[in-house]
């Protein structure tokens, strides 16, 4: 019954070496957010359909997973079809993101938590998206969320721990991009926008990176957010080129410009001595549940945001009936582990023993024993006719050096080591 | 829109004590199964509905979860009440086991691993099961397995990186228990059992613990697989006290013996010294592919076992067409987690600053990056009236010590630690 296997569509295996760089990235993650005061949680991969369709994940409720009910019958089989329900058929579903399922996380545990509770949530989330280069179905997502705090430490906490992480991953050169909810409705409101298209405005603006300043006034006219294109393009040209001076207490300020929101930015880049970071007005963010501060990572040699997250006050208390500030930031973890290189600094030695039929299996074991408690890694190997290509395999592998041991070794202070890819 | 809100049926949410003693124990079981050659892998929570529905998981798979098909049309809903199959509406599902995957990625990647591949996977698995007492929807299991290698250093291999972790874990006085699948096969001939019946008889047998000798006996009579329950009962009298002296070349061996099995399990016990390794005719471990040697671990406290495995020499190869040597070993995580003690070695110190709203936030930081630069683990929090509780709550979240920020403080010199839970 040979056939053709491959992991579903859209979803990846992982072969050993992949599989230790992403390891060895998610602990250097998970370290220095612990280092920052961030706890770990871990919720169940399921969640209650009812939850993942409550309107709080966006587009990708569209895009989420379902999982049928057990023990389903004809009578509910025929209901969903003449319904043409197929939902009805389901009472779980793969969580698309990893916020829905810390508001619910939040609701249930609330009394077992500090009351600003920092969370780390490094875990694997599924959508059902079209399959292409660099998108996939199945990928892990690195979240930290401050919850409880409406104050700015919650922002600068998130940003500190971001930078701090992004520097022990050596991923240097990273640019933070900031903008707040509030400054964007100040841009809709001087041009017109009329309130009710303003989250549409919003998708809208969000897409200059692609389309461009004409695209996206062209756009924001044929959805009648705005009568002509010609302010809009001239705006955006200004709002592009903005910087840390736009009121600076010596020329007034735009008209636009909501100017807490801006003191609060400013206030958050000066106490981020050394890290790039740049206002960007234009700065949408695609989630329609954020509030006030939005941030984005960006890199000179990628076209796309490397992460982000923002504050989003009204959203953690959903399930809880009441409103909840938080704040959070997320990594964009497969496309950083791709920059990586696995780095060895810390890695124990490891060694090949060659070995032959001829080798006793306990006096082979003894030896391997005596080899780990020394603080080795040990691979055995039987021989093979073409020796050299058994020694690329090893060297390809990681391992630094190879040993023969014989029916005459008696134990490991025996073995003669030869150091591999030299 | 308050609401009851809790994980769905059966799964379970880790607040952050409870999900860094997973961690940690995971870490550890990681390292040592590294250092004892074994490399990770990874693959992901589905695979294709009819893969999981192959006949390779037994009961189990009639315990997966379905994923529905997306964009499910009338049409499709119909055929499906129709046929009283809502299967037929699922192209994924979420694994039962790390088995059926590891057949699937050794089938798809085999040109690019070594001849004797030795895998870790450690990762959750979803079973629909009746919700009880320790049994849950979603579990991690910890697998070792090795395959491509036919001699019975798989084994050795396999038991050795397993007491080592044990040990590593600090779970003493664990025993292993081991029996080999021909010498059930001797044990069930000798009853007389007609081969039709075996497969159903080992089931049977595999009830001692719970059923007894008599209720053992009763139930072979019942199946038609012995015709009299006294021999039955007599023989089990005997096997459940079996030794390692059943064929010492002195007395004769017992007619029902396996020799060659029987020599095969006593040279891994000799291989292994200072395990704690018992010979057990009576094992038979649930899972119908096992073709050989087949292990448990058990501990005097637990009346469960605590992991097992054993040679499965058809499975793997069924998805390439062709047999492939395999031996696996698992732990049962869930069931050791809560054995274990978090051990505080090696944790970084701890610390808390308490801040109230007079301290500059940017300086709080600076504070607070400084010592975390220091490799302190570092948690913000604000002072409240009931100071008292703030420090039992910090003390029970692990924390070591702490220090009040003011106005005053300039920099991380001038902060003056106390320790807690002192």
């Amino acid at each position: 019954m040979a056939q053709t296997v491959t992991p579903p569509r859209g979803m990846r295996d992982f072969l050993p070496a992949e599989k230790a760089r992403r390891e060895h990235a998610l602990g250097v993650i998970r370290g220095v957010y612990a280092a920052h005061g961030f706890d770990e949680i871990e919720t169940p991969v399921m969640e209650d359909s009812s939850r993942l369709h409550a309107g709080l994940g966006g587009d990708n409720e569209k895009l989420a997973f379902a999982v049928m009910k057990r023990g389903l019958g004809e009578a509910e089989l025929s209901a969903a079809a003449a319904a043409g329900d197929p939902l009805s058929l389901a009472d779980l579903g793969l969580r698309y993101d990893l916020t829905v399922p810390l508001a619910r996380f939040y609701a249930t545990h609330r009394a077992a938590l500090p009351p600003v509770f920092r969370s780390i949530q490094i875990a694997p989330v599924w959508r059902a998206e079209r399959p292409q280069k660099g998108r996939y179905r199945q990928f892990v997502q690195c979240d930290i969320d401050i919850i409880g705090d409406a104050t700015p430490l919650a922002e600068l906490e998130l940003l500190t721990a971001t930078v701090a992480t992004l520097d022990a991953l050596g991923l240097a050169g990273c640019t933070i991009r900031l903008n707040d909810r509030r400054i964007l409705a100040g841009i809709l409101a001087a041009w017109g926008v009329p309130a009710e298209l303003r989250e549409r405005a919003l998708i809208t603006v969000d897409k200059l990176d692609k389309i461009g300043v004409d695209g996206v006034a062209a756009e924001l006219v044929e959805t009648g957010a705005v009568a002509s294109p010609d302010a809009v393009v001239e705006a955006l040209h200004g709002l592009t080129a903005a910087d840390w001076h736009l009121h600076d207490g010596v020329a007034p300020p735009p008209a636009w410009l909501d100017l807490d929101a801006y003191a609060e930015l400013r206030a958050l880049r000066e106490a981020l001595p050394g890290a790039a970071i740049e206002f960007d007005p234009t700065l949408v963010r695609g989630m329609g549940y954020y509030t006030g501060t939005i941030f984005e990572i960006a890199h000179p040699e990628f076209g796309y945001s490397l992460g982000g997250g923002g504050r989003y006050d009204g959203m953690i208390g959903r399930f809880l009936g009441q409103e909840v500030p938080a704040c959070g930031f997320s990594i964009g973890f497969e496309r950083i582990v791709d920059l990586l290189e696995l780095r060895d600094a810390g890695r124990p030695r490891a060694v090949v023993l060659v070995h032959d039929g001829a080798v006793p299996a306990e006096r082979l074991l003894a030896i391997k024993r005596e080899l780990v408690a020394s603080g080795v890694r040990v691979r055995l190997e039987r021989r093979v006719k073409n020796f050299r290509a058994l020694l690329d395999r090893v060297t390809a592998d990681g391992f630094d050096a190879f040993a023969s041991v014989t029916a005459e070794t008696a134990d490991a202070s025996a073995l003669e080591f030869r150091e591999l890819g030299e």
